[in-house]
């Protein structure tokens, strides 16, 4: 079961109404909110207060994507903002175990995002301590880049280690997540795919017509994986 | 001549395209985009791609104020994003001059902007290099606070300075900008006001009842002033 | 009226609760806390548990010095902890105003502090945030330093200017206050006095002796100063 | 065998003296210091002058945990206050070899801290540098927490690893060691325990009844274990 | 193929322009430049217009080591002073993969550095975006420093992953490289050697005699390693 | 009577020496070491080893510019370099009286740096600590800069405020000191000219000449002043 995601700084920035009224109509799975800092990232985007506003709008879980230093300090304000899931960077926090669980003591789902050089052995101790993990496969910060080789093997050993150790843990990927690419992550595994200008928010189509071919492209890849 | 700056962060972030459409057709006289960093001030609001995609709605100029350390590293990114004007934080560069000179020599305004408890001793060596002040009336981070008595003398003991020396350097003013406060800091000297919940966004009155009374407001104290 | 204020850092730390419990018979006016976070100043000292701890013991206020960067992460913390009064410095916090706003919101007096060096230009937009200066007369850090000169004029400086605008802000000093300066200090307008090494916790005399010298030094000082 | 390490910052902070020479007289194994600075973890406790007007009571080892950053700093500072043994985190140091080496060097005992979640494989090139390996059973920087259950498990882990490579290296355990979790630590391979509000400092009983029952419960565990 | 890269932070100061022509006559093959920023580690060095005013001198290849925090930010100022190879250190970067493929889009060879502690592991996700590791066989910062042991057994546990991998990526080891480690350190797989005080730069030598011993020392070398 | 300091990051890096011998040989009167970290200026220079070796070449004094952060760190490094001054910026050190003590203690003259823009207010309480004030007249970090209008009249205000103290502090300038800028800073009082590469390091000239026609310029001056 794929679930798609909408990135929402890909999103037209002046009908954000507009745009996630009709990404819900189509069904999508959760709403991928990125917040950047300037530090941790070299790019600023958007905070709680636009998440708040849109939240309203739709019954989608929200899932903010913190590329924060110290994402500690703003686990209420997201919390409070609307968010139903958050993922912290695994390089940004020094209280990896304290952060994740503050985020599950609020009802929140919690994630662990790596950079895409970070080695997988930073999961060794908190495997009952998150929901999912979110792979970049982009170095984050920066929307149309492409992906970086190495992540997709590291999708395909997360996903290993996961089924050895029996979790019900889901792998999200974030960057250049493409028509090209997703058949190839969803091979190896990721399950959550966050959707923004490769795939979703493209200039020769509507979000309609993209949904409905990421639909299709999904269900034949369902298909395809049935019948193994 | 007092100018109107709506404050984007304000605005209703599900249609600002809509809001800035509507305020451009009211004459508005700047829009003020706020950029915070999460370290500089304990918030996150809104990035250089919001302001990309709706520089082409409007000719009014955009205004950035950097609430962001280091702020130097971004003046390139707003620039390109289409900014007009920059302010920076005295309390957030080392090298003021530095980065108030690189503003102005990417053809922008430069402006810089201070705290409420930051004395105007950090203004000696900078006049030459400076377009406008930004008085901060409440401190940065957050709408809906309550105006500081003791920067209303700012105000005036800044317009004294600056007159004074003869310069012809504008004094803006962001923090609980309302109807109740604009004749005390226009009387002061303050002639670019940034307005947000407490004048212009506000929810028992459309934009366009909001800028008409705030229009109105501003040219009785202009017939008054013409008086003396 | 000069208040006295022992330093607990300078107390028997083996027997604190001996020392407050003595110096409480001894109508000290206030404790003072010292708070180091090794970065702020090069030491660690004490923190919240151990005056949480001492709390029940005395009636007298508890005034906690916070020698930290970003004090107002630890307002809260303190408050809890039974400090009565906080002094941060101007030098450790980016929105003095609102650090001190807030000591005051949660109903605690609110002190600025500054370095020997720190100019008294800080204090011109935050004169009414204020319950009390705390002027280091020594770099803070360490106990059993030299009186630095040049602060006996900056206590005279401060207590003109606090007159001129007739305020009721109270000046406290910190470092070396010995017999030998304490009348200078308070010639100058001092008018709480934190007592350590140099004046209270004296290897050759018990607290109760030591108490006794430091009143006749003020009561004689308070005689003389009624003659002017 | 087993060591006894009382935690001080959970002993009176009013009666440090008669805490210190009553544990003493029940011959505890190690004293446990925690120092913190504020950023590495939220908190402050005590520091060196503490240390050091408690080093004359007692010829029992004193153990510096240093849950601050940049460690390399106060490695003298704590050896000169009395320090046997200083620990120190992996996460806080960039250069971990130099800075365990210099507590060698000054004749103390060298031990590298771990957070919950920080992985084994920060040890594989420091094992020649370090005597013992303190693994957090909580996130530090406060008492009253609930062990974190993957823990467990990374106790019996390192253990594996230390007999695997013969070496001689201890593991200390610090975080609600109480009597439920010391029979599972021991078992597991932890030699070391820190003891704090869980086990030893606890408001029904007196030191000397709490130091005899976990003496008690620690022959019980001796005697099961040399039956295997 | 081993390769000798002479430390410039140990060469003549006064005459580097001499030093660079007398080793360049001797064929060295690469000259190691490092770079200090006082926090990573603690000492400063040399800067990017030491590296441009020797450019001209020799057409060896520069390697710059920048043993500097947020290395991502001097790339390019060390691509135009004339650098042909980088080396960043892995604990300095939050961006690894991005930092690395920068190096190598200014058309250099990236290198990964290590601090003799630092696990292997880091390496498990850039395999195909580094051309060499450069593994500190010292922890950086000074000239004159003893080889840490198990420094020894990291380079032939890394020689053992890249050809497992199949992969022809360089070790570099820096750090008390002298008559006696090098005949180890070449055992192990290590292929590029900086030469510093221990081997090039000694006081009882000239450059010419010094080279010539190494150039004995390492043909030795390769004949008893060609009979293998 | 004005000094002449060559500013070593100017000179011929690969020739030091001789460059150090012939300027000793035209009698200026200190040698100035830039010292840049890379984030209180954006670039990196030399650090003590370069100073220690050239130390034995001249008798003349060596001054250190610290452009760091933390510069306290760094004092003892440099006396036992050579250093017989060392200038820190009041903008980088969080305790400037210690930090400046702490130069004196060590028998070296204190000297305080102040950025561009950086008010003089910052050293309304250091006067008995300083020996001289180092006044940026252009940004620091970068050789090759435009001299900045209001730096000229800060030299004059500052000549002031020592006179009118009757204090024998010097005043050195830095940035773009040319045959066109020195009489103008000669005429508002600054004693110590850093002489880079708009006046003594020339491309068209050999160092001889540029001396030359330097002293001639001073000469000149001194006649002309000699005339008031």
């Amino acid at each position: 079961m794929v679930k798609i995601g909408p990135s929402i700084m890909c999103a037209n920035m002046g009908e954000l109404k507009d745009n996630i009224l009709r990404l819900d109509r189509k069904d999508v799975d959760f709403f991928h909110f990125d917040v950047m800092d300037g530090r941790f990232v070299p790019n600023f985007t958007l905070g709680p207060d636009i998440m708040k506003s849109l939240r309203p709008l739709t019954k989608v879980p929200f899932d903010a994507h913190l590329m924060i230093e110290e994402p500690e300090n703003y686990i209420d304000v997201f919390s409070e903002a609307g968010a139903d899931m958050i993922s912290v960077h695994a390089e940004a926090t020094t209280h990896l175990q304290r952060t994740l669980q503050s985020i599950r003591d609020r009802g929140m789902k919690a994630g662990i995002a790596l950079n895409p050089a970070t080695p997988l052995t930073v999961l060794d101790y908190i495997w009952d301590t998150i929901d999912y993990v979110l792979l970049m496969t982009v170095n984050p910060g920066f929307a149309g880049q492409k992906f970086i080789p190495l992540a997709m093997d590291k999708i395909g050993e997360l996903h290993q280690m996961i089924n050895g150790k029996n979790l019900s843990i889901e792998i999200q990927v974030d960057g250049n997540i493409s028509y090209e690419t997703i058949p190839k992550v969803m091979d190896r595994g990721a399950e959550m795919l966050v959707c923004g200008t490769s795939s979703l928010f493209k200039k020769d189509k509507t979000l309609e017509q993209a949904m409905d071919e990421l639909n299709l492209l999904l269900s034949n890849r369902k298909e395809k994986l049935n019948l193994y």
